[in-house]
């Protein structure tokens, strides 16, 4: 394959230092889960070995809903984690491998039309259990090299919630000579030690990211006031950078600290909270209107909400993509329906003031948080855990030997 | 491509018959439409031919989520349909075309498993503009005559308001000899006549159906009341068929006779009414309960929808899907997740209890579905609609020329 | 005391007869527990004797807001009752010194304006322990003597959950040669025993009722719904009779057969279920366009829910209550108001579209009723009763010598 | 009428002093509009006059209920504002005439119990509209002249938006050498001109009151906050005083800076919004454990809340108010209920934990408040305002004569 659009393609600075809009993907842990091809708890992307049709659909989806940066498919391809998770992987894939068809998936859809390639990074297990920084350099380092060897047009360090080990991976990520993004799954509290955005922001640009921003983790308001918070902190310390926003196409006005992780609809529960294209045109205008260039998604994003990015921004950019072919702005396809009162949902201001109903009477509009304070009766629940029908079920896995 | 499946699978009657539970897809039009391949409002199935890649993938994920059956993506391609509607498709493609298209797709994908491939019919404009029975019936004729040259394992006719025409295509279906089911999609209350379920299901029976039942338009706990109804019609007929049902994957408790068309969440609002993967086992376990065999869905089914079916009914049949593959029951894969109130959420009975909140305190729970009543003030806003940055928009899609 | 209004005041069917709406009272028990004179759960009616002053402004109350109907507060007073419940009364009260009490303030209000007195029965603990005639009726008999003595003005035989009790009621009564009204506490599914709403009219009307209807148990829309079954009930039987409603004052949809007692909520957390004036209107002109003529209220009706039934039907009637000249029509007396914003509320459509929040948005919009399949658990949870802190407080209780 | 109280109960600063509790009563405007006697709109008290049994009688609930200190009845009061509102009050009734029956029923009730007698003033129409401190003061001033005369127990200026008047009402009651308790009606963010709480708090204790808290326009929760903020500001500034709060009996989690006032519900569709006793019991628990001592409650406080602070603080004060007599805790009395599935209701866990439902499936959770921002379209909705019905209906008032 040869890469095409690092030679007819503007890189993404040049892009956004000429006051483009670029349009980021979605979420692709969660839309392959529901799809088939990936594991909720573990989240790794073995598919992109296993079943690389499934990926790159998904990618072309995307490009066609708008999305100028593909993703390589890496989230939490780092060896350390694909180990930490090994026992769940069919046969043993390797780091390399899923990484390597990563950037093969990614590159092969970015140039079906002009999107560019970014190499994605992200939060390590051994941050956490040892919080060694050579240790934690050296994984993103294995992955970066496969980026260098398929040549992506740009590095992304996301899903950081410890600015230090951000910006160990902003460090690696930037020896490479490439562009560097860096995007943290913080809310306006801060990072998990209580560092705040602003400060985040200082940090990561100081270690030589020049796009911040955030993703995950937090519902498309809560985002976009944390980069608020960001962009304070930069002007404060006199920096600049883009500005860049991926948030979860879920509303979740009532998360803590931690995010959407704490809600205890995470991650199986989560259907009545999905944003709808109108909730995401008003983010993707918000998101605008602050100065953020740099919009896409992360968990529940999916392509019809990227779309509905494309579609907001439409004015500004002069073109709609290319899956607006089959979607009227503001439901103007209605308008062919052949009941009346459905044509006369054909208009956006009817799109704009609807106040959805969940159809769900027996369930509250909020809920409060897990976290540590539960952990007693959890121990206990998990000690308790019945094996019964589950358990068959559990034999019947293991025999089928998937 | 050599039809392998007619080959070596057994029939859908055969497995019916046998005892066994046949296990449906989900809904096309609505997944496809937020993948960004189907319009909104038309519905019309162009992308067999347009996209056959994305309509192949969608299959491909239902046979792994568990579908025995997979139906011809050929709702509403009918010829007076696509012409109807075929100042949306960009060029004319013939009502052939897609059919075929179709027929060929999803016989590629049942033949990566054990699926059957059913070829649909659904209702016609012409029935609701002229009522002519023989041209209705050609309609129906057209599109068989392409499922018999395909050689489709089975037939459905379904999403039919009115029994009247339900029945005329039961007839036409009929003639080729192969099977047929046939669905309405009504509630309890009836067809748009008045016809009650009851009676539909004796009426469509007496024209030849084995397999009778509901899809669409209601949700899975209205649908499987409106089956309870054909299934008492039947029994007090002392007729015998076997019973299917594809309901919604929203929860409508709220909507009327006409079912989730009029609500005014239709059909860009929906997202808070989206069923979790455990109200489909709910739904799945319910159906199995009523003596339902062939057990589906429709829109808003997606993948891990139909996956929830063949997990839920695991026990009775013995076997998971290869998707399964990918998902823990009840959620059991969290227990490898690093903070111990999430991992406290892997077992049966926290998933079943839990009550799902929407993030959206400034929405209600129920919505008044619109009607006939309000059609003079959907003129009047037909008439006012503004010609704005949404003009702008259009003269966009005009000069890209889609 | 002299009865003037007997003098004076055309009688209960007099005003019927002629066409005029009557307007009941409100709920005594409810109302009294919060203002903390009545106990919830045995809900007899001592404060007649303990504070006199309590139940006469309360009966001032609804007079000034439009009542036409002062009932005795007598609810539950039927001497096995008041036995069955005697150890919570301090000093031990007799059964013909609380009915005694409560005509005798019951006239005094009602001399204040024009209103009729009603001397009310309902529902005994006899008829449910042994079901003997001769007994339950001798409890009715009992309270009738001193109605009798104390010449109220017409009868009332209220809240009977099985209409053969309430057939016993009326026949007593009916005995008196006073005219006399009975309600039953049932839903459109009919009595305890499975007799419908209308078989429940014809029965009460053969036994000598002449106005029939609904009171309690069930919010105002279920309650038209049944009185309308009332009414066709009678009508098929070709009899006649005056039609009364008396509804709770809450919302009640999700409630089954036995009505709001087997909701969660009851009677302590019914609050966000409480109508507002606008809800009552709305159902005043509801049941009026229904025919019903004695329209009133049941628990949770608080004086200004009284006053919105006579606001309602003012054009109809030509008055309005005295309480008015404290309210404004559609919060007319806003208009006054500081805030711009405010005074834009002074208008009726204003009141009649909003959709008032809850401000809890932690909470279910709807609840599953408790019933008997939750008895174990409940007898359970009444042997596990801890005695800690409750325990300290009771022995206060007992000690202060209530 | 001898004052009894004078001589033999302790003064409130002796209570407090000592580490009492003090209970405060509720809301008289909202409780007395509901019953019958107060204009919502202008809120004057004219009712001590016109009605005073009505008055008396809501006193008396609260002194049943544990109230410690019954508040006169002189809310809005002062001679500007029943001059300003005077078109509202059928007969001129003099300033003086209102505020000495206030004085004159606080205090028969008082005597009846233990309770303390305040005399209260609140802010005048005369600050909004000049200014004028003269002016403003003279105001208090006749009110205060009335309080002396009558020997009111102590002094209260409460439901100021402004702290600089509110420093000006304790200066001039702060004269008149009783003791002085100071609330205003704001939140966490201050008052109208942005005094945050902290300082507010500091300026009325400096200006001589012994007592500062809160009262109305928020609810428990965001009460307790404000005045944990004035506690922060007075610790910090070393000033000492007794800490006070009483909120309304409204869940408000949705107002803004000026509270329920802007909510769309207010004054006459808040019922949803209404407190449970359960949740007043928290609120008493979490006043006491911030260090409040003087616990009351205004709008939307109806007895049976009073009663639940006296029945949560219970164990620290060692008895129960008299109104407990018709009052098991945790509702107790319900194990006498006939239902096996209602006595089990009987217990402390069932009502901490219970989500009440609304019953109202169509409404939202929360409300997005009116302001400023809506008053261009309030004037045009102003000036629309049809005058059908309605007009007919103002007719029927001027025609009685009230």
């Amino acid at each position: 394959i040869v890469n095409l659009s690092s030679c007819f393609v503007q890189g993404i600075l040049e892009r956004l230092d000429a006051g483009e809009i670029v349009i980021g993907d979605g979420g692709f842990v969660f839309a392959l889960e529901k799809r088939g091809y990936v594991k909720a708890g573990p989240w790794t992307p073995e598919a992109t070995v296993e079943h690389p049709e499934a990926v790159r659909q998904l990618h072309r989806e995307f490009l066609r809903a708008g999305s100028n940066v593909l993703q390589t498919f890496t989230f939490y391809a780092s060896e350390d984690k694909l180990e930490n998770r090994g026992n769940y992987v069919a046969e043993k894939i390797s780091c390399n491998k899923v990484n390597e068809a990563a950037c093969d998936i990614a590159r092969e859809v970015a140039n079906e039309g002009d999107a560019l390639v970014a190499g994605g990074v992200s939060q390590t297990p051994s941050y956490l259990s040892c919080k060694d920084k050579t240790e934690v350099k050296a994984a993103f380092q294995k992955q970066l090299e496969v980026f260098m060897k398929k040549n992506v047009d740009f590095l992304i360090a996301e899903y950081f919630e410890h600015v230090e080990e951000a910006v160990w991976a902003v460090e690696v990520l930037k020896e490479s000579g490439k562009p560097v993004a860096a995007t943290m799954c913080i809310g306006p509290e801060g990072d998990m030690h209580g560092v705040p955005p602003g400060q985040c922001a200082v940090q990561l640009v100081k270690a030589g990211a020049s796009i911040v921003g955030v993703n995950c983790h937090f519902d498309a308001e809560t985002s976009i006031e944390t980069v608020r918070l960001m962009k304070e902190g930069l002007q404060a310390a006199k920096l600049k950078a883009h500005l860049m926003c991926q948030p979860l196409a879920f509303h979740t006005p009532d998360c803590g600290k931690q995010g959407f992780i704490d809600l205890p609809e995470f991650p199986f529960g989560l259907e009545p909270r999905i944003a709808t294209r109108w909730d995401i045109q008003k983010y993707a205008r918000k998101a605008y209107d602050l100065g953020i260039r740099f919009i896409g998604g992360c968990c529940g994003f999916e392509p019809y909400h990227i779309r509905a990015i494309a579609e907001e921004l439409a004015p500004e950019r002069g073109f709609l993509p290319e899956a607006s072919e089959k979607h009227g702005t503001w439901g103007d396809n209605l308008s062919m329906h052949t009941k009346p009162w459905v044509r006369a949902r054909a208009r956006k201001e009817y799109w704009e003031n609807l106040k959805p109903a969940s159809g769900r009477p027996y369930c509250p509009c909020m809920s409060k948080p897990d976290g540590w304070g539960v952990t007693k009766g959890a121990k206990e629940l998990m000690q308790q855990k019945e094996a019964t029908t589950e358990q068959q079920l559990k034999e019947l896995f293991q025999k089928k030997k998937f």
